[in-house]
């Protein structure tokens, strides 16, 4: 593949398992497309999807799996404890190599305009690709979910960017957008005392004046009893994770406290790791292709 | 693909297009064996492919283009300025996802008793293949070339791993093997005095008491006016480029001088650039599997 885009679906049945794999075989088989990652999650009656692919063709697949969901979800009979307001109920599309945000944005408005024009589902774009600022939280789009959205649509603000005025009648509405891969990266310090954790996260996240890209929060690790400064990087080109890392050294420094780890939660992309390998090595002119393995996958058809 | 393991085949044959393009078509549109780059010198008289895959299906991809080799290639009639002794000069198996120099290793002696017993080719074994400490180094089992092979081949010291115990008429030897992937990886210094590049490098290098797998020489950059320290990690698995990184910087220190860059030279595996941020951002835990990109690998039929 020599264009790498990710969506992760999330669909609002965790029980039926026909049904799941219904949605699964839409991604496999394909061309161009291959599945990564799917779980399911009975309590919250909700899957979520890792796909990647070639853009047009990952699109493709993401609008069969919306069809196959908008027959076989009712949103009218759901119940789970995680907040929903879709039978698809949020797709985002994450750019991961030799493609960018702005693909991911065309990729989503494309696939809105289907869901909205020939699925009758009504869309909302968010994240990067919001249509209003009110609009880039997920949080507010879903806000009062599936059962206030035939009230909420009345509110011109609540117009959707795709599709009908008011909601489909069993598959609710869905929000469709274009982000950034998430990073998620967590730093150990040789402190039980947790206030010291939470004042490093305000400092270097941007809700408090930090780095445009670092949402942190402090928390306890009480099996080793230390604390650590947990956080997601939503833009990991944008606010590299070497620079926040020696941010919170200098900080931890303050308290006469050490980084003794760090962790790496989940999945990350080559270059989030390999733009800290050129940092520290100063590693003049690098470029990412001169890493075996991703020649192997430009070299893929 | 779930093993990766990559051949690098040199053959005596730079100028006539069509016996390139025949070898070439040994590894194009093969399951699981991708053709990633080749190149031809005139010469040197030589083409090179670079060529990876799953164990198995590489090895006979191999095997066909030595069949190729030999019927097309004739060092009786060969000039070039490059040394060689065979029509399949020299094939070393590289590990690089998933195997390791024990399973090149195999894959080299299966190759190389099917060169020496069912095409009538001798073939010696060397590097980590090598049946004695004489056979290691390359240079030394080329030693004499094609036109003093059949003498050469008369001492006990050189009787073949496989194969004949003379030269093949018209295409002489073959060295197989199995090596570590090469990093070639250089330090700038902001000093144009080559003596302390050349310091450096001997109290990093093997060969004077430095680290087991690196080879280091000291050269000038004259367009910058600064020199550096140039090198071979021989093996990046147990050598780490940080570490040899940092004892530069130490080193360098010493003079008065510091580390201005560094280059990474042609290809390298992620591993090699993703264990210097593990170390320098304190990664506990971390899997080269967290890297998204190399799961899709992972994923390859």
């Amino acid at each position: 593949m020599k264009k790498i885009m990710e969506c992760v679906p999330n669909y609002s049945e965790g029980r039926n398992r026909d049904t799941v794999l219904a949605i699964a075989a839409c991604f496999q088989n394909k061309e161009n497309v291959r599945l990564l990652d799917f779980s399911s999650d009975e309590d919250h009656n909700r899957s979520v999807f890792t796909v990647i692919g070639e853009p047009e063709d990952l699109k493709n697949a993401v609008i069969e799996s919306c069809k196959v969901a908008l027959e076989k979800i009712d949103l009218r009979v759901h119940e789970g404890q995680h907040p929903r307001m879709g039978a698809i109920d949020v797709i985002p599309f994450i750019p991961i190599r030799n493609c960018d945000i702005e693909d991911a944005k065309n990729i989503a408005n494309e696939l809105g305009r289907y869901l909205g024009e020939q699925l009758n589902q009504p869309v909302y774009l968010y994240e990067k690709s919001a249509s209003s600022p009110l609009r880039e939280n997920l949080a507010n789009v879903r806000r009062g979910e599936f059962e206030g959205l035939k009230q909420k649509m009345q509110d011109p603000d609540w117009k959707p960017d795709f599709g009908p005025l008011s909601p489909n009648e069993s598959g609710g509405a869905t929000a469709v957008g274009a982000r950034m891969p998430l990073v998620a990266f967590n730093v150990n310090l040789n402190t039980a005392d947790l206030s010291i954790a939470k004042e490093i996260a305000k400092k270097v996240r941007h809700s408090n004046g930090g780095f445009r890209y670092i949402k942190a929060m402090g928390v306890e690790l009480h099996e080793r009893n230390i604390v650590q400064v947990s956080m997601n990087v939503t833009d990991y080109t944008k606010t590299s994770i070497y620079r926040v890392f020696e941010t919170i050294k200098m900080e931890a420094k303050r308290y006469g406290v050490a980084v003794v780890g760090s962790e790496l939660i989940g999945l990350a992309p080559v270059m989030a790791l390999a733009d800290a390998a050129e940092y520290y090595l100063q590693i003049e002119n690098f470029n990412v292709d001169q890493l075996l393995e991703m020649r192997i996958l430009e070299g893929e058809e």
